[in-house]
């Protein structure tokens, strides 16, 4: 595992810890900021992949003071923490209205409406000045109306422009449906058909009167694998600060700028099966899997540690399963198997870092600092 | 949903909420402990799966207080919660020998052991008295040594015996293979075969001059399944306390057994695809899930609400895809999906209790009473 004479010492895991390296993610933020400036699109990063205060900071000290989050919890937690310009990326929940109002009285709220049915409702709640953007729905089919049924888009800016305290701002999208795509290309013709989509539906706003409306979306794999975003006024990616291996599995990222890694002690090895078990399991790594190329499910790939950090991956070390806190590697490289020993750590690349990130309290970084975070059960 | 004039509303939802029928849960535990007793066997539930000292009280009231847990961070926090009889079960990890020494001065800690490396390691930093269990892998394939290397056994056994602090107490088998059982009579044929090889062992140790070593088993399909446990002397399910839709499958528990829920607000309907949107995702269900009879993989089932609890399935209503915070439930039924409506809430059965439990730091209990845990991750 070349971990020998390493910072990976100096750190003293003894249990499943959740590693973070400030200057991937620094430069993964940076990357990201200059292709929207480049683009003249405003950055609105999705905070529900770090849900830090601090890591915030560091959007903060690169000029970025615009966010999204996913849920009003999260909102209240990055307010407090001096944000004042969020977007509740979700169909608005009607239920968390006092939220709602509280909030809007103190920042510049923004909440996701996909129904003319909840327009109206919302607009006899709600106390506060409210930005209200329309979900449409480009193709991925979960949330928003369906990009087609232009008439309901345009009953439910008419009908949000006529409010006292809700404004149209504009129409936003989650091409979400890039993370199902094989190839760059695919998500390249996905972003393109996203912005003729909505294109489209802002022209029959136009038409209809809603005039002005801005267009945001945001997918990480759109957002780091198209060069320019002219045709669009926002970009909404999360989890690019961190990535994982299902962004380098799609071609989003390269193996270097995964910025979070879970590190975990062996605690069994099976020479006969040529396993070792991890503590770190679905608690500690999440239950998301990707399926490779050969059909394998893999809950993770181990990491290679260089002199300061983690570099490179080790694909003869994939996790195969993972029960609540046992995590099982299967080591295909004999070297590899033999150098990895019941005492040892092991550094672990998720899958999904959204998932995995929050399962924790707080991360360490790799020269020994604690970053608390919200958490997002918690909150409430 | 058949929710009118119900509990329900005096819960007053707003979000994602981790929902318990105490009355569910106290019967489930009885139901176990009395299936203990008739075998006369010591009953040492897992209580990794509630996680709570409160709930762990609930077991207290009915005279259990030898308990299992999965990691040190929890026994600490069991112990300090009046359990002064606690197993670790996984293995040990090396790296948390302080925990290992502070803890086994104050209770008598059980740690699980599966190579003679660690055995001997393990002697030479262990500065208090602990019992040790040997784990044999008796088919599961995850962690132990394989039941028919005896020689191995012998081998930890005999080394164990001559420490000085550390008891060889017996040995400890996780049957996991039983949750791939297709049917009743494979986890029958499961557990007979668990116990001809414990007893193998067993009689090996016995006949190199290790005695009375006892048996310890422990996974829910087998103990709810199987009647009676004479052939070992202690059983330590854990998922039995809640049940959840993958012990429904295994034909482990009835759907009433079932004692938490999530409950999720609507916020999202779309009349062409049929399906409704929660406020409910990965980080409020966990992303485990279970394939159906016709291949499908779902990720939790809408429940029905009767006057006071949950009761019943809607199978019409499988939730088949999660995302970080939305679920996506696919309805069959015209009649249902009229009746669910943004703002609505919806009750949702877990496919795996033990990881949706983890995501939360407290229960809402279904007379609307809070009820503390503790979190896997914040321990520490």
């Amino acid at each position: 595992m070349k971990k020998e004479h390493s910072a990976i010492e100096a750190l003293d895991i003894k249990r499943p810890t959740l590693l973070i390296d400030e200057q991937k993610v620094r430069r993964n933020i940076e990357k990201m900021k200059r292709k929207a400036d480049f683009s003249q699109v405003l950055f609105r990063p999705h905070f529900k992949t770090h849900q830090s205060a601090e890591i915030g900071s560091w959007f903060k000290e690169q000029g970025i003071d615009t966010i999204t989050v996913s849920s009003l919890d999260m909102a209240n937690y990055f307010a407090d923490n001096g944000f004042t310009d969020i977007t509740v990326a979700i169909p608005c929940n009607l239920l968390e209205i006092e939220k709602i109002n509280t909030l809007a009285k103190k920042i510049t709220l923004g909440i996701v409406v996909d129904s003319l049915a909840v327009v109206t409702k919302l607009d006899a709640m709600v106390k506060a000045p409210l930005n209200i953007w329309i979900k449409v729905d480009v193709g991925y089919g979960r949330a928003g109306i369906a990009w087609n049924q232009e008439d309901e888009i345009v009953k439910c800016a008419l009908a949000i422009s006529k409010s006292s305290q809700m404004k149209c701002v504009g129409l936003l999208t989650h091409s979400g449906h890039s993370y199902k795509a094989k190839s760059r290309e695919t998500i390249e013709v996905i972003y393109d058909e996203t912005i003729d989509r909505l294109h489209r539906v802002k022209k029959a706003c136009a038409h209809a009167g809603s005039n002005s409306l801005l267009l945001s979306l945001g997918d990480t794999p759109c957002c780091s694998i198209v060069d320019t975003f002219e045709e669009v006024d926002e970009i909404r990616p999360g989890n690019f600060v961190f990535y994982d291996l299902t962004q380098w599995q799609l071609g989003s990222c390269n193996i270097e700028d995964i910025a979070v890694t879970v590190a975990c002690p062996i605690i069994s090895k099976s020479r006969d099966r040529k396993q070792i078990v991890l503590y770190g399991g679905a608690v500690h790594l999440s239950k998301d899997s990707l399926t490779t190329k050969d059909g394998d499910t893999v809950y993770g790939y181990c990491a290679q540690w260089g002199q300061n950090t983690w570099e490179g991956i080790e694909s003869n070390a994939p996790l195969i399963s993972l029960s609540q806190e046992h995590g099982v590697v299967q080591v295909h490289d004999d070297t590899l198997f033999n150098s990895m020993n019941v005492g040892d750590t092991v550094i672990v690349y998720p899958i999904h870092s959204c998932l995995a990130v929050d399962l924790y309290s707080e991360y360490v970084s790799i020269d020994n600092r604690k970053i608390t975070k919200g958490q997002s059960n918690a909150y409430c």
